[in-house]
């Protein structure tokens, strides 16, 4: 039985989607980011950093989406989610992960948070205007990925996808949306159709709409 | 045979020193920083993210750093350096990993390269300000998980404190240094005491003395 801490549209929706993927026996927990509870003494056992999510599986609480995405898969080794040690597009695994986490994760936090990166106010402008591009470079670089990719890592739908679905969803009010980037916008369009994706959204009050509808100049 | 695209005390040091620990049969490649030759076609062709390190291994090349590293530590699945699938240090492993990746790694990098989160450069120093704040609560965070534990995982040392000592290291210059926190402190300076991490930081040209000489207030 996995308990996963979450908050709607958070680092909580790539394991939400990998634990519906695997039909496996989950518990959602919501943690109430409105009322800060993430920051609080309770939670903050379970997760020193005071962020969502976190997993609690055998007995044990883990932090950091992509840690517990990976735990998740691990679990399920035959579930094709991360291709499994000697496969060689287990690296790339790593690789794209990492990069979607280390990268596109923590640009989109800087856009959404600017107030954390400055210490005036009146310069937060700035800071969202130099995020803005530094996030559609890292879009750019995964659209080049998709151009002769059906997903990530090649034929076959990995966790890399759920995570990117993640982040392109976070992406879309930024100037330079993930779907003005064709291979990347065909490619979210797909993922669209994934039941998992349908239903987790679905679940977690979440429009697909703005995907679907959109068309490129 | 390994090939680590590298430049000194950047983010190959943590790779750098999982090859040298195992004793693996590796090459470094200088990548001339100073010229901006990670951002050259020839490089690009790589990692297209124009980043340091790359490794390439059975033909196969792969970057970001984190993933380098549990590339190298699954090819070696006998060296403890990554508890193996089905020890539950497993999950701590990826958490700790990602955590020092996506959080403290992305906060110095914000730190040291400021000019590439603000579109106005007389804002920088309010970004440099703002970071140093981040940069302690990170620090602090891992301290807390020191104050019972030998290394970053417990008794048993893992590429995750290699990975560690390098982003150490890049945060002496910080105000609140690492070597202001009492359990990192000791813990780092027991670290210079590596053979892998003396070696591979006399290979760099690094200096371990501010570590061994700091002396707490």
């Amino acid at each position: 039985m996995f308990k996963l801490y979450y908050y709607p549209n958070n680092a909580s929706l790539a394991p939400h989607f990998l634990l519906h993927h695997l039909k496996a026996d989950y518990e959602l927990i919501l943690v109430d980011k409105k009322a800060n509870s993430q920051k609080s003494a309770e939670y903050l056992k379970l997760n020193p950093a005071g962020r969502i999510p976190t997993l609690v599986v055998d007995g044990q609480s883990i932090f950091e989406s992509p840690a517990i995405c990976m735990h998740i898969c691990e679990l399920h080794p035959q579930s094709g989610l991360m291709p499994v040690i000697g496969d060689p597009k287990r690296p790339l695994f790593f690789q794209w992960l990492a990069y979607l986490n280390n990268t596109l994760q923590a640009e989109l936090m800087v856009r959404y948070y600017p107030q954390r990166h400055t210490n005036e106010e009146s310069t937060i402008p700035n800071v969202v205007a130099a995020q803005d591009e530094r996030i559609a470079e890292a879009l750019s670089i995964i659209n080049d990925q998709l151009k002769h990719n059906k997903y990530l890592l090649g034929n076959t739908l990995s966790a890399c996808d759920y995570f990117l679905f993640m982040l392109a969803e976070w992406s879309l009010p930024i100037e330079k949306s993930p779907l003005t980037f064709k291979h990347l916008a065909a490619y979210l369009k797909r993922l669209c159709d994934n039941p998992t994706v349908k239903d987790v959204c679905e679940i977690e009050g979440m429009d697909l709409a703005p995907f679907k509808t959109y068309v490129q100049n």
